[in-house]
């Protein structure tokens, strides 16, 4: 049977209704790391009247979206260029800019080295430390970036540690990076879910710096990974490079529809920033409360968690915990992790307790 | 402003909206060239029930509609990769198989060239002449395969000629090809808006033949342009490379939903052979009887037409009728042809009759 890449990923509910031999509504899905706030109202509505532009093919300048994410991102429309998914946007931008070197703090979300390798790049990792709350050494960073690297790969906030640079790092990785003729790519997949929000973007820096990519997703943040879009924002110059790479028709039209709607979902924002804020250092707290277990202080809507026991391994907790109806995202095959860690998404109060409790009851199970 | 290649392509209404400064409602759209007979009954009602499915991610197997396609195709499932539209399986399939020299016949659709170029590859076309309508000398193509060709890349029925090669024929350049290690793609996005339908697939010959790749899409014959759902068909080992390249999440939960829903569309299927059948020849017949026009006989829904008379061009034409709110192709941009050609959709036969009366008077009155 092929498998696909997105077979290691969390939310894969068909595999773990398979495994768990369980309806996969059956699942508390804390190995997705999505806003559990659900989709925004009226989005349902929307999609419903788009179902009439199924007989039309999509505009293939996606005249509509871009505008909309330029109200939404602050940035000229010709800077954007809309995707199937983050994933798309990922790989093409690696298909288009054909790096020979490409340096990835790890660990990190994988979809980065695979695309990477598959345009031919070589791969470099830089070591993000456990001791130093897996953020980088900055300066260390930027003399290994001068390495001969074309390409910087950032997650920011990071999958899985759940750890942030803050724009004045990033400020002066970028400067440095123009000196060396490097591009950094940041995926912002998740900077809506951090306190301060787009505040913690480098969106705004994108005009000023050639050499910057910013890859963004509706995904987490709207609730809508069975959507699929995504977005890129960069120079023109290269944007046009990827578009004239790209399929003609890559979003779909309820997609794109959702899009346009999706941007301007400013009430649903704000409840997100209220219902994170206090939920996040909740279940923060309470996790680190258990005992043989460490979380790591999150700075987005997910939590990376080591067992410090040596006996029960996160493999064996996702399926101690999967036939109670609990996934969590086993960590074991992100690089420099093992078997000793696991990532959980930040839910609903009511979802969180149950999450808390199971763990207290397996843990003192073993 | 950025454009990507679908800006070359029929169908966008966009575009002539923005031209001929009418909403996209107010044009009769014969440059795309979909079922007229709308989406499938039930569609709609499926879609809005899909919608509930946008807060989970895709199952990155797409089991069930891989599933469905097997039934629906009579190949099994391993053998099947679904993709976002037909142009991201063309150019995965590129991506993949990294031919060195791809053969194509000409003219055709422009996305095989640019998507095979775009991997790397050397084109070599093979040109149809008019004064054999479009058909190729298939001894001949076969003898230029065997000049070190890796690809041999068919549209059948093709477009624009709206031509069609027989699976005998088929049958005897696969066999070559299968001497010369050449892989034959054929895109059979119009296969079921043909005359006999599936009965003109090579799909039944593809377990046999591993150097044999079939395209399809849901595009056309469930006039669903807007949703994005194609897919391949070869042997498994292809097959699951390409699924390797491929990002995780390429279709999204509602155009997957519609798939496995429209497979089991069978009396459309019926409804849209019963309607074609009719219709197109007498498209066919009454445009061959405006002075000035010659048309070529259709196999699929679509007719190139040539304009014979030197004075009235395929753009002025597109212009002038466009301002009256039909949308013909213009086939200017197809190798091979030129300012001479275009070409337009069978519809139903309300509309037909509009664009033949429309032809008439603008051909008399030039």
């Amino acid at each position: 049977m092929p498998v696909n890449r997105g077979y290691e990923h969390g939310g894969n509910l068909e595999r773990a209704a398979e495994i768990f031999q369980k309806n996969r509504e059956a699942f508390l899905d804390f190995s997705a790391n999505i806003n559990p706030l659900g989709i925004p109202d009226g989005l349902q509505e929307l999609l419903v009247q788009s179902i009439s532009r199924l007989t039309d093919y999509p505009d293939p300048e996606y005249k509509g979206l871009r505008r909309e994410l330029a109200v939404y991102t602050g940035i000229s429309a010709g800077r954007i260029i809309p995707g199937n998914g983050a994933a798309e946007i990922i790989a093409l931008l690696f298909q288009t800019l054909k790096p020979k070197r490409v340096l990835i703090p790890a660990p990190t979300f994988v979809e980065y080295e695979q695309s990477a390798i598959l345009a031919g790049a070589e791969i470099r990792h830089f070591e993000l430390r456990e001791a130093a709350s897996f953020q980088p050494e900055i300066e260390e960073l930027a003399a290994e970036m001068a390495q001969g690297v074309d390409c910087l790969m950032l997650c920011n906030p990071n999958n899985p540690t759940s750890s942030l640079l803050k724009p004045a790092e990033l400020e002066y990785l970028i400067r440095q990076a123009g000196r060396c003729r490097t591009m950094v790519v940041i995926d912002e997949a998740f900077i809506e879910l951090t306190e301060g929000s787009s505040a913690n973007s480098m969106v705004k820096y994108v005009p000023a710096c050639d050499n910057l990519f910013i890859v963004r997703a509706f995904t987490k943040i709207f609730a809508v990974p069975g959507l699929r879009l995504g977005y890129g924002i960069g120079n023109q110059d290269f944007i046009d490079r990827m578009r004239f790479r790209q399929q003609p028709w890559p979003v779909n039209n309820m997609a794109a529809c959702a899009g346009e709607y999706l941007t301007k979902a400013r009430e649903y924002l704000a409840r997100t920033s209220a219902w994170l804020k206090g939920e996040k250092e909740w279940l923060y707290g309470r996790l680190g409360a258990i005992p043989g277990l460490k979380a790591f202080p999150p700075e987005a809507n997910f939590i990376l968690v080591k067992l410090l026991d040596g006996a029960l391994d996160a493999g064996e907790l996702h399926d101690r915990l999967g036939k109670r109806g609990i996934l969590i995202r086993n960590a074991a095959n992100f690089r420099y992790l093992n078997d000793r860690y696991f990532r959980v998404a930040v839910k609903d109060r009511a979802s969180n307790l149950r999450l808390v409790e199971m763990l207290r009851e397996e843990l003192a199970n073993y």
